[in-house]
């Protein structure tokens, strides 16, 4: 899996000079605590086995990094309660790994805050190529990027959003079809979705298609947007339960507000699936354990991740990338979708 | 939150030469892609504004990256189920950020290849710090960190794994107590757990504990290891459940082997306080979610993730680092505890 581990070390380097690992350090890295002699001969021993640094002093010499940068959202409450981040890191690790990239990560504690991280990134050169997550419409981050073609960057995001940089596309209004007519034919003809922030773009193309697709079939549709904690699932469930005609199916934008608005029922009495359907969009374990199991819109997130690593090493060798769809979503069918009560 | 914010950048630069931010970077970087007359204006208003790069140029000036490292052992099933990482990551980057410090990541894809990704940080300089997770006893990191004093290294794990290394310590002996004494009051008498990896060094601090403080109490006790995922979680309560005399309370490792164990129970008819306690070490929205809630030894994870940033700062400035106690472990009651069947 790991390539170029064959490499030259500094422990290779301190074992042919007969000196410390630590004294090979000291002396590779022009820092004191070793003797000149010392010095002289361990730069000697490892050009002679070839060794070569890979850190900042190969960056300088190579322009590159071997680093690329990612930029979370400082919400440590919804970063940890939602597998998606994590997921996705894992995906983008595992791939970057092949090819001895790591991944920088920083957190923005608001949105200026993460301008100014990828300014920073642009200016001093310290990653190779950036992902961008969460794009929101007219999001100052896409004009920064195209401003500064000289580094490389994809969007894990709909191409609508991206203004022609490359992109691993989501096609979310897709997936928002197969969702509603799997509630359709179970004749439901009064939906509601708890949804991910307004101001998310992912969550505006939700939203269009949303309404359209409703409109088309003539079901009555509700929205409420939430900051995709349980709490605000929570909570936008119980005003949704609480207003005649109670919709008879809820679709969440992630898993954890979904297994927090099953809770919610629970304790109101509302029978999951007699009373409510129950949809999560985004598929995890706790979907599975939940009671009863929720039917979740699943995709590969890893795969995603695995992909969006590629895509971006493909546009640090320069090469050219196409906008390329993220791993399908599928439809999993669990026992918290039935039929309509009538 | 975010120190030193209000350096020059390129594109004060930009703004300042008259020439595109791109334009800057290339000449700033010693990029081709500008005249030369341009180059020698950007220089001097760089000059004249104080612009200061601070990637791997001025790394190699100072000997600092401003990177911590941290390599996570690449399961990304667990990695996505368990919500611990992902929250310690979250502490520490938030605490990074108020010294514009980022955090980089690498995926290791077994031990040895942990090892020769610490032995290549250590050889090439390119991280400020290290962080250690899941030490295991007689774990190679620790002689590699102990041989190589010049990287500074911070340990997140019981003292007594850890050689003298600087350690945020974590007192799972006296946890292990909180929870044994919470069952003995309520009358089991027959308790099991469901462990991580019996490798680790904390599973096995954890074993000890549990082994010498059931005997002390006259306690029946059994106890299965897993690797922490949902299904081996599972897994071990099927074979618990199945023996005679069953345990009356069951204590997991982690949060989501807890949950997975209580849907075991419900589909074997096994009620959840009445027949079979449960008890959760870790606490996350898993647990309050879950039918019913389940009573957890709580720790606030974000407060370590932020204390082992301010240590690892500390260590990198070349202060004296004594080892410091994680923030303290509290049980918080739920319903999936009560007393013994008679």
């Amino acid at each position: 899996m790991v390539a170029q581990k064959a490499k030259v070390t500094i422990f290779d380097v301190a074992k042919a000079s007969g000196v410390s690992s630590s004294a090979v350090s000291y002396a590779l890295n022009g820092k004191p605590g070793v003797s000149d002699a010392t010095r002289e001969k361990v730069l000697q021993v490892a050009r002679k086995l070839g060794w070569r640094p890979n850190g900042a002093a190969q960056s300088l010499a190579q322009s590159r990094t071997r680093r690329i940068g990612l930029v979370l959202g400082y919400d440590p409450q919804l970063l940890s309660a939602e597998p998606y981040i994590m997921r996705l890191i894992s995906g983008l690790g595992s791939a970057l790994e092949e090819r001895d990239y790591s991944l920088l990560v920083r957190m923005s504690m608001d949105d200026d805050d993460e301008v100014s991280i990828l300014e920073d990134w642009i200016a001093t050169g310290n990653v190779d190529a950036l992902l961008l997550l969460n794009l929101e419409i007219g999001d100052p981050r896409i004009e920064l990027m195209k401003n500064n073609p000289q580094m490389p960057c994809l969007a894990l995001a709909d191409s609508s959003l991206t203004s022609g940089l490359p992109t691993l596309m989501s096609d979310d209004a897709a997936a928002s079809g197969t969702m509603i007519r799997h509630l359709a034919l179970f004749g439901h003809k009064n939906i509601a979705r708890v949804a991910g922030p307004e101001e998310l773009g992912h969550s505006y193309i939700r939203d269009a298609a949303f309404s359209e697709i409703t409109t088309e079939l003539g079901m009555r549709y509700r929205c409420l947007h939430t900051d995709y904690t349980p709490e605000s699932g929570a909570e936008a469930t119980k005003r949704l339960l609480s207003v005649e005609p109670r919709p008879t199916a809820i679709i969440y934008d992630n898993d954890v507000m979904a297994l927090a608005g099953e809770s919610v029922a629970s304790v109101k009495g509302v029978r999951v699936p007699e009373d409510l359907s129950i949809i999560s969009w985004g598929d995890s374990f706790m979907n599975v354990a939940a009671h009863p199991p929720i039917t979740a819109l699943s995709r590969n997130i890893l795969e995603s991740g695995r992909l969006a690593a590629q895509l971006m090493l493909k546009l640090i060798d320069g090469e050219d990338v196409e906008n390329v769809e993220e791993p399908p979503y599928e439809l999993i069918e669990r026992a918290s979708t039935a039929p309509a009560a009538q």
